[in-house]
């Protein structure tokens, strides 16, 4: 294993204090417990947190400012932060209108929220992400996995919680554009944990990993390497499938999130983009959102997600609304 | 190799079609020859096109558009653009204040691009970045290599011609840019050209290539991995003893780029950042702006680079101008 780092049980706070550095016109970091804020918070409004196990950069922190998330909770990599994290976030964004919680599906993450949630003094509320139709139940899940949709919901929810909304609609909004998103990844190489040293799983030239995890979970089977076409079709039927199922209909519009897990070249990502951009056109949804890069991330693993968010009006007025953070920023 | 390749004659059309639908707000694809224009240019301006082998994205073409490029000509991977493509990209974006080309200074690139500057019947100039430090001749040059300073010319050139700036200002501009820019990269891998199927160069578990080129090209030495304050403190150290060689004081405010080589964690990126704006403040320069992430890639190199540019208040006013583009975007 060869990476930028000092010493494992200091790569966390180094990056942190790296990316608070870096971006200290938007963030502040707080240490002990572990928390980054926004600065010039606007104070009656819905609070935004999010957080969750590291290594997935830019998520949670680089979504933090205007338009997104007031709080993030980075655990250690890979594993979920703990209650006193949230807790001393939610106190120091919390204003009169509440704190809302957007959760990655993990039984970690879930737990240590939920004990968080059941402390705090004042209204709270949860979201829990579950986009991806991979698998349905998996190594660290009940049920489905959150993966790159998380910063859809983030964006939107994020959005609409800068206007006057309360709550509960911004609960509804979260759920929504949860609801109507479906992703799923694959993954060419395993990714490495700094502190175990060596790749999470075996994977060998001529393989990959259908629908894997962002912690590098198991998918839903090993598969030969074969043309990228081919790969995305199975990627794209999977998520057109799991609409059927679900009976949401998608002859409307729709984001395509082509999602980097790390270590995959953007040349790569958009030729997967224009791939699944024909062939989800062809079956009449219209692809009148994009974007293509590396938002949701498994460390150093090379692969990567199809994610498809449905829009309605509402949906996409939020998604097209003023964002500024450090990874995602337009109309301002 | 493991690439999202359906055949690497094809790859770099299908990558710059999904790049074009992803991003049909900004740019059109115009193919054989190939090169890309920016959409809604304003008429009147000098024409700043840039180019140069594929492999580098979002280098140049995600650069394309206000406050930046008017056009890209990308080459195969790792191989320079050709004569045919710069002239049809400056016919198509030429106004009567002129073209001005921006080019890394790489022998092939150099030529095509001096080949196409004399066969075009109007005023152009060209702007050679050459902000690699590490090495003064090297495999595909003579002189300094141009690497991730170059999006910086790109950026500040960009900015001043959508004012009414004329072409020698612009040239003028860019030359001053590149003056205050020093750069150094080291790679923890090889990067693997996909026509070529195999790594570019071999290198094992325990060391680094200190110098690396973004081709891959060999950088000054070869050695040990060691922890990661160790190998910035030597990337900082090199960067501060060539403005001093060069006689430029560094005295100053700065901005200080940490740019991934396409498969290095952003939580390794941040780490970088942190270690290297310590030491730059140390040695007397205040970093005043920051950017973290992909900028100037090496396919799916692991590595980094640390780029320095010194700031005025005219390169300062250029950087913090509005750009909207499809890997850069403030202001609007």
């Amino acid at each position: 294993m060869k990476k930028f780092i000092n010493n494992v049980d200091h790569l966390l706070v180094e990056s942190l204090s790296g990316f608070a550095s870096a971006h200290s016109d938007l963030v502040t970091l707080h240490l002990e417990p572990t928390y980054l804020t926004r600065k010039n918070g606007q104070k009656s409004k819905v609070a935004i947190i999010s957080g969750g196990g590291s290594g997935h950069e830019p998520l949670h922190a680089g979504y933090i400012g205007f338009g997104m998330l007031d709080a993030a909770c980075p655990g250690h990599v890979f594993t979920s932060p703990t209650p006193d994290q949230m807790i001393a976030a939610a106190e120091a964004v919390q204003s009169d209108k509440g704190v809302l919680f957007i959760v990655k599906n993990y039984a970690g993450d879930v737990m240590n929220f939920e004990m968080a949630a059941e402390m705090l003094p004042f209204e709270n509320a949860t979201v829990l992400t579950s986009d991806d139709c991979a698998v349905i139940n998996s190594t660290y899940t009940t049920g489905r996995r959150g993966v790159a949709g998380t910063m859809i919901v983030e964006k939107c929810v994020g959005s609409l919680a800068e206007t006057d909304a309360d709550l509960q609609a911004c609960v509804a909004l979260g759920e929504k554009v949860n609801q109507h998103t479906a992703s799923i990844g694959v993954a060419l190489t395993s990714c490495t944990v700094p502190a175990a040293g060596r790749p999470t799983f075996d994977i060998n030239d001529t393989e990959i990993e259908m629908g894997v995890g962002i912690h590098g979970e198991p998918g839903r089977k090993r598969e030969a390497m074969r043309e990228a076409d081919d790969i995305v079709k199975e990627m794209v039927d999977a998520i057109l499938a799991d609409f059927k199922a679900r009976e949401i209909g998608t002859k409307s519009e729709a984001l395509l999130l082509i999602n980097g897990f790390g270590a995959t070249p953007l040349m790569e990502l958009y030729l997967i983009y224009n791939t699944a951009a024909k062939l989800l056109e062809e079956s009449g949804i219209k692809i009148s959102r994009s974007l293509v890069g590396n938002y949701v991330t498994a460390l150093d693993m090379a692969g990567a997600s199809i994610t498809l968010c449905l829009l309605d009006d509402e949906i996409k007025q939020h998604w097209d609304s003023p964002v500024h953070t450090a990874a995602l920023r337009w109309g301002m």
